[in-house]
């Protein structure tokens, strides 16, 4: 695996859930793999989850980490070609991504998107050039538009709280916030299920207020609901959301409607599990009760991020 | 041991200084005990002796380490219960501790008082809730009230620096300072002297103007002296720091007298031994003849950070 | 080797980038020999190449590395001796430097100048207090008015890239900016250059537009030219650098001259390899179509910052 950035990077979703799962049982199993080898790990945004699991994973193949925050203002980076840098940004992709090449024999990157230009956003500029030019396999630590080692961990969650032989209903339901949130978990979260669905492990339905509707292009086969109690029967994981509104981009758009799930709504359900990416704003996003109930899985969640960073690190080195 | 708060977490003083002693005569004797485990290290507020001194006792036995700075901007704490998330706060301990529990073997975490209410600050809410939900061991790297990693490495120090049979004379003296800070540093080392008082290894005695009393809790057993000439004649150790008023609650209020140890003062001790746990002021705290005098241990105090460190470490380990 | 700050603290300069290059050919080749030993790297000035190079120096020779961001906000560090800390420095280099001594087998330290007062950046007053404080090896990851790893492994490029049996004429180019830069790369750039040159390993010109002298004590036996384009004629080297104004002290002073490096001026030369220590203002100091051009050596430069770091640290392992 030379990149990890979507769900197109991984043949088999199986598979990779697999081996995520044998790596949870004999954490140690490949120390010897990574010996000598580098992970670099650079932070344009904060990231708690991400980096704590992702270094884990790496330290448990026995690769070195070393970590690298680079913020707006400390070493803000240029990504357009063809302009004179006379302005605030120091240096540019292009050199700081072989720079880090030159250090690394892994890299993963964080880059949030500024949620001003959608078509930015979209292109996925920054994590591109990155990638390009920094010559050695790199794993996304969350861009503008995906965040692939969340969807992983989820995934591979779905799997272990899965016994029965039918397929699970999956909901992806659309949760209230204060903020303006990127539509990178959704996003991502989506293109992991919908491709799931088509592989024959979930049924997946998004339910969201109207003008949340995501890109089409990570939706294909999903059920789309417009409410959440109709989305809500029958569910046998709901995973909750916040993201702002991708048609008015960027914008929290009014909703009338109740949209934080209590356990009033959850008990709509066929008895789900109740999953969230965290960081969660509890009372807000979703209800205390929910997240201190016997059917939150969001810590063990949290948990599974590093048997997906390892399994997808293993593979890169298998590869190396 | 399963938790570091303060002196009642550990049973015999002498018991845990000799432990730390065998360590810094044989730093690497017990490397192997922590391979394969992770410390996760987490600073709400800056730390310099604290962050290094306890990564390099977790290396010496063998363990990863993984540092994670949470300041108020990027990632703001909720630690209140009950309440809807709506404000600047973007995750509750309650999802931080038990994640951050996920990938870690044995947590540590600093958290400062606000020093504006002294109720909230004195129930240690936020260390009491992160150790409850993190679901592993837990040392205090400096709370709101205590900072027992600091007090034991000064307990270390004190039996280092004395072969005489009788017990030494130790006298915490405030110091003036500029800035409000905590009584943190001095409660604990009270806290920690009255229990060796009480074990027999020391006499104590405390020396601060008026208005600088620290809550009796710590204090039980201690001599009170509200005269630094006076509390000096026959000194073993001087014990130099500020605090703010606990009474005039996170107030500096007014000092008349000198109450900065010079080598004037310095002279009516027993050729006291000088203490202070760093950062310094200098000539405003504790006079520079001092600091660089004969007499003082500030440097090897510091130095002893580590070995007070490894031997909570080990312990932890030990029972996991 | 106790001290690395300038190019006075290697003895020949053939034998130490011969050994950064059998570094190179074996990375591992001594990875024994820093086990158990700890590296302290301090930063009191943002880092890319720097730190990550130097880090993975370090553990490519066995070491731990402890990282420590000291910006100025966070922990102010007092230098100046005699004055009572009334203000807002939290801790004096003498107590920071000998703590972190304690707890380090080696430190790197970084400080930038302020560029207000010569005399006091030109005194390196805070390298040196820190080194003479600390007790233990100290190698400088740029000061005031140096940056030796950086030099040294520039003097690695050149070797590497040249094969001819004559000299290699060596051009360092003042570029633009549009920011007040130090003179710490030119500077140690230029006194690495003209050693090298009284070693018989190359021939070394400074080109430089009026008013951009540097100071004399580091250009001894340069050849001097105020023209960029007579400068390039014969040039298999060019070192493309901007820095201020040394006499007018940190002044940018308006220079009506093309000073840029494109590919017209870059054909005067013969055939010259193009060199930069990063990062680089696209089209501002340096243009891209040099830069991405074949004659560019800036990304193996920067990878050879690792040699450079690690046969530095092998060397004061050695002596250790």
């Amino acid at each position: 695996m030379k990149q990890f950035f979507s769900v197109a990077d991984v043949s088999n979703l199986s598979n990779i859930v697999d081996e995520a799962l044998r790596l949870k049982q004999a954490p140690f199993a490949y120390e010897q793999l990574g010996k000598r080898r580098t992970l670099g790990l650079v932070f344009l945004n904060p990231s708690l989850r991400t980096r704590l699991s992702t270094q884990k994973a790496a330290m448990q193949l026995g690769m070195d980490v070393m970590v690298m925050n680079m913020d707006k203002d400390g070493w803000a980076l240029e990504t357009r070609d063809g302009v004179a840098m006379n302005g605030a940004t120091v240096e540019h992709i292009r050199e700081a991504a072989a720079v880090m090449g030159q250090y690394c024999d892994v890299l993963g990157i964080r880059s949030f998107p500024k949620l001003q230009d959608r078509e930015e956003d979209y292109s996925e500029d920054l994590f591109r050039k990155f990638s390009s030019h920094c010559g050695v396999p790199v794993i996304s630590l969350e861009s503008a538009t995906r965040h692939p080692l969340q969807s992983l961990a989820d995934l591979i969650t779905i799997r272990e709280h899965w016994l029965e032989p039918r397929k699970p209903k999956v909901v992806m339901a659309w949760a209230p916030h204060i903020k303006a949130l990127p539509q990178a978990v959704p996003n991502s979260f989506s293109e992991w299920m919908c491709r799931a669905q088509a592989e024959g492990m979930v049924d997946f339905t998004i339910a969201h207020p109207d003008g949340y509707a995501l890109a089409e292009s990570f939706t294909q086969g999903a059920t789309i609901a417009n409410t959440l109690d109709d989305a809500l029967v029958g569910a046998d994981f709901v995973y909750v959301k916040n993201w702002s509104s991708y048609n008015d981009y960027g914008q929290v758009l009014p909703v009338k409607e109740q949209w934080m799930l209590d356990n009033r709504k959850l008990a709509i359900t066929n008895h789900a599990n109740v999953m969230h990416c965290l960081p969660v704003r509890r009372d807000l996003e979703l209800a205390s009760e929910v997240l201190d109930g016997p059917q939150s899985l969001v810590i063990r969640e949290a948990g599974n991020r590093v048997w997906a960073a390892q399994a997808v690190l293993k593979r890169m080195l298998d590869d190396n």
